[in-house]
C-alpha cells in the first residue's frame, strides 16, 4: 500500500519561515527525529518513506503560505485517532501552523463509512419534505425531568422536526439520564401519534467513556430518534464508534462545545470548513451544529459559508451531511438564511423558544418561516 | 448537595468587557437562555442556583482581567466531560476567554480517584530511589517491530528507567499493535534480567473508541509496566477509565498530541498549569509530558515552571504527579534543569538517544547526569 494523504496547512510568516515550518512538519508529525540520525534509522530501509514530502508551498496572502504536504497513507493506522495525530498532533503545540484542509486517497477513505444517514437519509428518516429542518432544544438545564419532557412534548406538537437534548444535561441529579430520556422519548411519541409527524428526539449521550455505550444503546430502546455527541468532549472517534455502531444505528447531530479553541485564532487550529464539516463527516456525524454569523459568537458570514460548503463537498463514498448553524433564526433574518444555506439546513433554536407565551405557538411560528402555507 | 466549584477565567479587554464576558459566561455555560425567559424556567424553583455567579473580578494586567466564577457542583453530573463542558464547553468559542485554574469542593473532588500511583506509587513501582527518572521513547515510526524491540532492549540494559512508545506507534501495517508490543515487553523483562533493574514499558494505547480496552488489557498481559495515551485525541475521560480500571492497574503518561491549540494564545484555551497539571491529575494520569522551554517547541520557563508546580500543588486526596518535560536533556542543560525541575521529574529523551553510535552507551550517558558516580 503505498498510497499517500495530503493535508494543506496555512502556515504564518515570510517565504523562508513558511518553508521552515514545512520541513519541521515533515519530521515532526513522522519520524520526529531529526534529521542527521544514523541511516540505519532513516536510511535506504524506509527510503524517505515514511517522513513527510512537501509537494508545494505557495502564496496565501500577506505573512502566510499554503503547503500542501503528504504523509504515507498507512502511518495513519486507518484510525481517526491516529489520523488525527499525523495530521495536527504535535505541531498543535507549535503556533503559525493551521489545517486547512485534508484531502485522502481512496485505499484510506475505504476504512471509513462517515455518517449512516446523511442528508438524504436524514430526510428519509424524519419524513421530511425537501425544505429547512428545524431542531429545538431542551434546556434550560436545571429544569426536572417532568418540565424537560413537558417542553419536548410543546415543541413536537408545534411542529420541530428534531428536537435535543441541551449539550449540558447529562446524568445530573436533577434529571438523571435514563429518566429523562424515556420521558422525553415518550412524550415526543405521544405528540406524534397526534399529529401525524415524525418528529425525532436526539438526547444526548456524551458521557463518561465507560458509560457511552450503554447510554446510547437505553436512548435507542427508550424510542430516541438520534443522538447529540459533542466529539471534543468525547473523542472524534467515540462518534464513530456510534455511527458505525449497527444496533444503534441511529442518526448524530455533532455539537462543537470545547472545540472552539481549534477555531478562535487564524493562524493555529483547523479552517471552519475542515473542522466542523470534513471532520465531523469523517466520524461519522450527520449534522454539523456550530454558530450562525450574526448570533452570539463570532463566526463569520464567510467562515460560515465555508462550513456548509464542506458538509457536500466531494469526499468519495462519504455522505453530505447538515450544516446545523445555531442561534440567529428569527424573522428579521429569513430571507438572509435562506440565501445562505438554502433548503439543506437544519436551524437550530434556542432560548428562542422559551421568550414567548406558548412553546407550542413560537414552534409554529418559526415552522412557518420554514414552510410558508 | 449545594457546593460549588470555581474557575478562575482570565478574560481580555477592559473591565467593562470584562464584567460583561463574565456575565455571558455565567449564562451561557449553565442555562444558555437570554437573561429574560419568563420566571417559570429561571424563577424561583431554579433560585439563581444553576447560572454561574461572580465572585469577584479583578485586574491581571495591561488589558486583562481575572474573574472567579461560581457553579452548582451538581452541574458537572461528576463526569469528566460534563465538568469539561461547564468549564469551558460553548464559551471555548469565544474569543478573549481563558481557563486560569480550577477550585473544586471535597464533595465533588471525591467522585474522582485520580492516578493510581502518583509520584511516589510510581517511584515504588520502579524501585527508583530519589533522582530524576529516565524516559527514552522507541521512534522512528516506519521501523518494523524486530528493530523497536532491539532499541527497547538497548534502552534498558543502558539504564532508562521508563521506556515509552513514541505517540504515533499505534497499529500501523509495518509495526502491529499487538505483535510490537508482545516483542517490546519481551525485550525489556530480558534486560532487566541481565541488569537486576526494574525498567518498565510503555506502550501506546491511544486507539480507537472501541478497541481501546482491548489494547490496554493485552498490554497489561504481554508484560508491560505502563501505558502512554493522548487524551486530546482519545478523550480525557478515556484516560479516566484506563487509570481507574482495576484490572489493568498501570501507571499512565498522558502525551500532549493534539492539545496544542489549547495553550497556543495566551487570551484563548487554558494556562499552562490548569492543562498539564490540574487536568491530567483529574483525568487519572500518573506524568504529564510536555515540551521544555528551550526546546524545540515554544514553551516558556515561566510556563513550565507553572506545570511543574501544578503537578504537586494541594488537590485534596488526588495524588502529585511527575511533570516530564521532553526535549532538550542534553549535557549543557542538566545544571539549568536540575535547578527548574528537581527530583521529582520524569526527563524524556527523543532523537538524542539515536544520534550518537550506541544507544545503549547514549542512555548510559544520559543515567549519569542524573546519577553521578
Amino acid at each position: 500500500m503505498k498510497d499517500r494523504f495530503t493535508v494543506v496547512y496555512r502556515l504564518t510568516g515570510s517565504s523562508e519561515l513558511a518553508r521552515a515550518k514545512a520541513q519541521d512538519i515533515c519530521l515532526e508529525q513522522t519520524v520526529e527525529v531529526p534529521a542527521d540520525v544514523p541511516p540505519r534509522y532513516l536510511g535506504a530501509e524506509l527510503g524517505a518513506w515514511m517522513i513527510g514530502h512537501i509537494e508545494s508551498i505557495e502564496e496565501a496572502g500577506p505573512d502566510a503560505h499554503e503547503a500542501r504536504i503528504s504523509f504515507p497513507a498507512e502511518s495513519s493506522a486507518y484510525e481517526i485517532t491516529q489520523l488525527l495525530n499525523v495530521i495536527f498532533g504535535n505541531i498543535s503545540i507549535k503556533p503559525g501552523i493551521r489545517v486547512q484542509s485534508v484531502e485522502l486517497p481512496a485505499s484510506l477513505l475505504s476504512h471509513f463509512k462517515g455518517p449512516r444517514f446523511g442528508r438524504a437519509g436524514l430526510r428519509q428518516w424524519l419524513n421530511a419534505p425537501d425544505r429547512p429542518l428545524l431542531c429545538g432544544t431542551l434546556k434550560p438545564m436545571g429544569l426536572s425531568t417532568p418540565q424537560i419532557a413537558g417542553l419536548a412534548f410543546q415543541m413536537a406538537v408545534g411542529g420541530l422536526d428534531l428536537i435535543k437534548d441541551d449539550h449540558g444535561l447529562s446524568d445530573q441529579p436533577y434529571a438523571p439520564f435514563e429518566a429523562r430520556v424515556q420521558a422525553c422519548a415518550e412524550a415526543v411519541a405521544k405528540a406524534n401519534r397526534e399529529t401525524g409527524r415524525r418528529c425525532a428526539y436526539f438526547p444526548n449521550v456524551t458521557a463518561p467513556a465507560d458509560k457511552l455505550l450503554s447510554r446510547a444503546r437505553f436512548a435507542k430502546q427508550a424510542g430516541a430518534g438520534g443522538m447529540l455527541f459533542s466529539p471534543a468532549l468525547g473523542g472524534y472517534d467515540a462518534m464513530r464508534m456510534l455511527a458505525d455502531d449497527d444496533d444503534i444505528a441511529l442518526p448524530i447531530l455533532s455539537h462543537p462545545a470545547y472545540v472552539g479553541s481549534m477555531v478562535t485564532h487564524k493562524d493555529n487550529g483547523w479552517s471552519h470548513g475542515a473542522l466542523f464539516g470534513w471532520l465531523n463527516r469523517m466520524a461519522g456525524a450527520d449534522g454539523a451544529i456550530f454558530p450562525n454569523f450574526g448570533g452570539r459568537f463570532s463566526f463569520s458570514k464567510e467562515e460560515c459559508a465555508e462550513i456548509r460548503d464542506a458538509t457536500a463537498a466531494p469526499l468519495g463514498h462519504i455522505k453530505p451531511i447538515y450544516p446545523n448553524p445555531g442561534g440567529g433564526m428569527t424573522l428579521a433574518r429569513v430571507a438572509d438564511m435562506n440565501e445562505m444555506y438554502g433548503k439543506d439546513v437544519i436551524y437550530l433554536i434556542g432560548g428562542g423558544l422559551l421568550t414567548g407565551d406558548s412553546v407550542v405557538e413560537s414552534c409554529r411560528f418559526f415552522r412557518q418561516l420554514v414552510e410558508p402555507a
